[in-house]
């Protein structure tokens, strides 16, 4: 029995008020509207920008929400004006949408796409309501995807088809964590052959950016993590070095890296969100030509601070979104080369945890020993 | 009777100490070692750095010395193994040297050379003694340069020569601001043709910086200075608009540049040195590509900021230092589009000064008028 063009009853993971777990609920989810796409969501990863959010740290943040951004699934069904997706066509949500019609898509020099930018920022789909009910009140999208819900809509513009073949459960990954941390490296940095790199934090993104490093030819990737723990399996993404700052209490770590290398790095990243590390890691480029790369979602307020003559004597500052990629553009390329053994995304999956248990990947995700915890939200 | 081999007694403006007048003093100026040339100065510029050192708020300036780093002048003799200049050559110091052997100059990605770098930031000559005394005490070089001097001696990779048909009275120029802000936008940002830009201070640096936007062919130059007399010079120089703060009392620099502009710049840049204006600078550029060059010098132990959000989101952070302008390889090309009338240089020599009243340059320079004052060292 279809369920398209009807209401679906289902269940998922609701973020009544900040700083409060999660709450399993059963929901209302309309039909897709014109350009938009109803997905039945397969897997779902738990990353720290949820968490973020659901701290109450964000200042977008709003409650009641559906919260998750990095997810697979199948189209369910699909809205007016939709030509792109098919009913059972495998995909991956979007929370950096990609319109091909925008002044930034069409300027060939980044991946943000202004298209539905304000009312995501809002938690409204691009009509300014939502598809979510629960217990006659309307809840929130999140990040234009909305993945911890066993059906979500999004714009069809904010989301990318992609290879049937591997499973969903990895896949997901590619939603943010994996896509983030290796285009990073590759689009972003664009990191050359040879060259010389520091990753601050090995979580999902920081590990991801050491195999983006790897693949564009680096000679040295230093990881970088207070966790002697993430040793081993940063040397498994291609680290050549491992650096503990609490080894070296009395030495700043931009110094410690500038002394290995020297005179620092051609290029540095910093996955941490900490505003002190995202200038060790400016500070810890080469004079002349190093870049650094701000991948981590600080804190609201905080802010970064240098001196100035940082810059002047050529150290350049950018940072990176969604790792620079475009993700309907791009997407096919980055499964293929899962596919094809180039990029690593199963070893990501440490944990995986059935839905009702969601709350429970948010405490592993906290843990030093996961690297991404996956939740199953429909079989 | 040629003074080479000689020690050379002649005048120069000497800084005993910070925040005093220079004091123009018979000094004993000692021949050139080996790889150095003696210079004998006809004019210097005088520029905000010099005023900056001399108001004691650099951390690496020492005293007594003689300032100046913009100068041109004619080679009096030459040092053991100096093959690239001969006695009568007209020549420009060189701060920021060229030995096309070291790490930085053989990377072929910043101008910023390594070779003397680190005696020249203790103000003295490669053998670490300095060929100036005074009263029998040694006094200290500048820059590598100290052009504040009838004689100065310099390490040959700090100089370059040039074609003598120019006056050096304009030439000096070339010494540093005419090349720091042409360079910072033609070199470090590589302005594109059609690009929107805007520039903060409309000093000498500024003026070029506009004139370098033009030369690349920007379609939209914004001029941003809180001395309203600016805004006629800053046309002559390529400014399409001309951006007063003060009229804008309640809203901030960025977000009247950013209504201006359908989101912001693709290109800043900062020509004054306040680390606020450097913050504004960098929050005008458009999301998603903005690049925002840093060229002003900060006082010590000031600090920029801003969200990383600005960065993460697309801006880019970086600095230019002598504009990216490698002097023994690319003068030649910058005295060549002077000659063509490409490049203006004569419309920056705004008050002239005999020696003795290099103090009135100064006073000059502080001045709202003045956009270069030039001193006459020697006929």
């Amino acid at each position: 029995m279809s369920t398209e063009g009807k209401v679906i009853h289902c269940r998922a993971a609701v973020a009544w008020e900040a700083k409060k777990p999660l709450s399993i609920e059963d929901i209302e989810v309309a039909p897709p509207k014109a350009h938009e796409v109803r997905v039945k969501i397969h897997y779902t990863g738990v990353c720290h920008t949820d968490a973020y959010t659901l701290s109450g740290s964000d200042s977008e943040g709003v409650f009641p929400v559906i919260l998750g951004h990095e997810g697979g699934g199948v189209v369910e069904s699909v809205g007016e004006g939709v030509t792109e997706f098919q009913v059972g066509d495998h995909v991956i949500p979007l929370y950096t949408a990609e319109c091909k019609k925008c002044k930034f898509c069409l300027s060939g020099k980044t991946n943000l796409c202004g298209s539905v930018r304000a009312t995501q920022g809002r938690g409204l789909m691009p009509d300014e309501t939502t598809r979510f009910t629960c217990k006659g009140k309307p809840i929130f999208h999140y990040m234009g995807t909305s993945t911890f819900s066993e059906y979500t809509v999004v714009a069809d513009v904010s989301l990318v088809k992609v290879d049937p073949k591997p499973s969903l459960q990895k896949l997901c990954l590619l939603g943010c964590g994996v896509t983030t941390g290796f285009g990073a490296a590759t689009r972003t940095a664009k990191v050359t052959k040879g060259s010389t790199t520091a990753i601050f934090g090995m979580g999902c993104v920081g590990l991801s950016v050491a195999q983006g490093c790897k693949a564009n030819g680096a000679s040295r990737i230093i990881a970088i993590d207070v966790n002697p723990k993430k040793e081993k399996i940063a040397r498994e993404f291609g680290a050549t070095d491992f650096v503990n700052p609490k080894d070296y209490p009395d030495t700043p770590i931009q110094q410690v890296l500038v002394d290995m290398t020297d005179g620092g790095l051609d290029y540095t990243f910093d996955c941490t969100g900490n505003v002190n590390v995202m200038r060790a890691a400016l500070e810890a480029c080469h004079k002349g030509w190093g870049e650094s790369i701000v991948i981590g979602v600080a804190a609201a307020g905080q802010e970064i601070s240098t001196r100035p003559f940082q810059l002047v004597t050529g150290r350049v500052w950018r940072g990176s979104a969604f790792g620079g990629v475009k993700g309907k553009s791009e997407m096919g390329s980055l499964v293929q080369d899962y596919l094809d053994g180039k990029l690593k995304v199963d070893e990501f999956v440490t944990h995986t945890f059935d839905f009702k248990d969601i709350n429970k990947a948010f405490d592993a995700m906290h843990s030093g020993d996961c690297i991404r915890a996956v939740v199953t939200v429909t079989k």
